[in-house]
């Protein structure tokens, strides 16, 4: 850029930029706003950063992104320990959390099947899951994956190996096909986790 | 936020939703993928946040943003001392420089005159203008401000003040009405630093 913008400057317009659905204004505007901002504001934000890499970890359980261990979600005890709502993301846990209606616990897979990208069933927390489901207090799963091509593939994969061991489930197909889980609205969300029905491997 | 979220997670979430433009949801996402991302990409955007605050100032010169005092530009010989592109913001002075066709120096007014949310000429970097076409090696200064009711006022009041100790030019009126300088293209602005004509009052 110009030497009429500072290198500090400069340097914070191209990390924004590296934000997905940044470009390179938006990250000027972000930065010049900053600029004129209260110095906490700043502040705030930075430590914010700094901090979600040094107090977070997954959760040995559920595989959630966490401070404790076992996260709060498996830790509590009025949360139905035979209940797993299998997610791709944790993104995708504070979607079913935002309906209010979910009082189980969770299990994120941390991405999808996809062989295109070179994403096997060893790369996800699946095997995790199934001895999570080889324990006897596990009464149901549901699985919550993203409607699509990989999210269905990782469904059918785990339906195939839990089989006969466990309740399985699927989200009601409320959701728009090829729509992403973290942009569902709540009232759809909740509908179908209502509406929620035996997975039969067709 | 549900307890599923840990507080770090929750934290950078309200931070970023409190940038202009950025809603919770967005705020969410980038949280999320800064949590799948390698710890250098945070902790840069986290040093770079610090950084900002620290190391910048605004030149005692043009009052644009700086780390050295006088800022890279007012420092500069090769730059036209004689020629002063007056801006209401920090971001308009990229915006200009991005044409790549304007070898003089710059003014930064850090808004425009706007009665209905109380900033008058003495909010503004006005006098501190004036001062500096009082001085001799200053030939012309282009007014530069956003064209609208705010940028216009701010225009005319430094032309009412400044007129016969100077030249006096803005920028061609190829901007849309109501555009900020900002979103312009390079050609367009580029274009209007071009076409600059005389201001004459009316």
């Amino acid at each position: 850029m110009s030497k009429a913008v500072p290198a500090s400057v400069t340097r914070l317009i191209e990390e924004f930029a590296r934000l997905p659905g940044i470009g390179t204004k938006t990250a000027a505007r972000l930065t010049y706003y900053l600029l004129r901002a209260p110095d906490e504001h700043t502040l705030a934000l930075s430590e914010a950063l700094r901090d979600l890499k040094t107090s977070t970890r997954t959760c040995s359980i559920c595989h959630n992104i966490t401070e404790t261990d076992p996260c709060a979600v498996c830790a509590d005890e009025n949360r139905d320990a035979g209940l797993i709502c299998v997610v791709e993301e944790p993104l995708d846990v504070l979607a079913i959390e935002r309906t209010g209606t979910f009082t189980g616990r969770y299990h994120v897979l941390h991405g999808a099947i996809n062989p295109m990208e070179g994403i096997g069933p060893d790369q996800l927390r699946i095997r995790e899951l199934l001895a999570r489901i080889g324990t006897p207090d596990v009464r149901e799963i549901i699985l919550a994956t993203n409607v699509g091509l990989e999210g269905d593939a990782t469904a059918m994969y785990i339906y195939q190996r839990a089989r006969g061991k466990v309740r399985i489930t699927r989200l009601a197909r409320g959701l728009p096909v090829g729509g992403d889980l973290e942009y569902a609205d709540s009232v759809t969300l909740a509908g179908a986790l209502d509406g929620r029905r035996e997975m039969d491997g067709d």
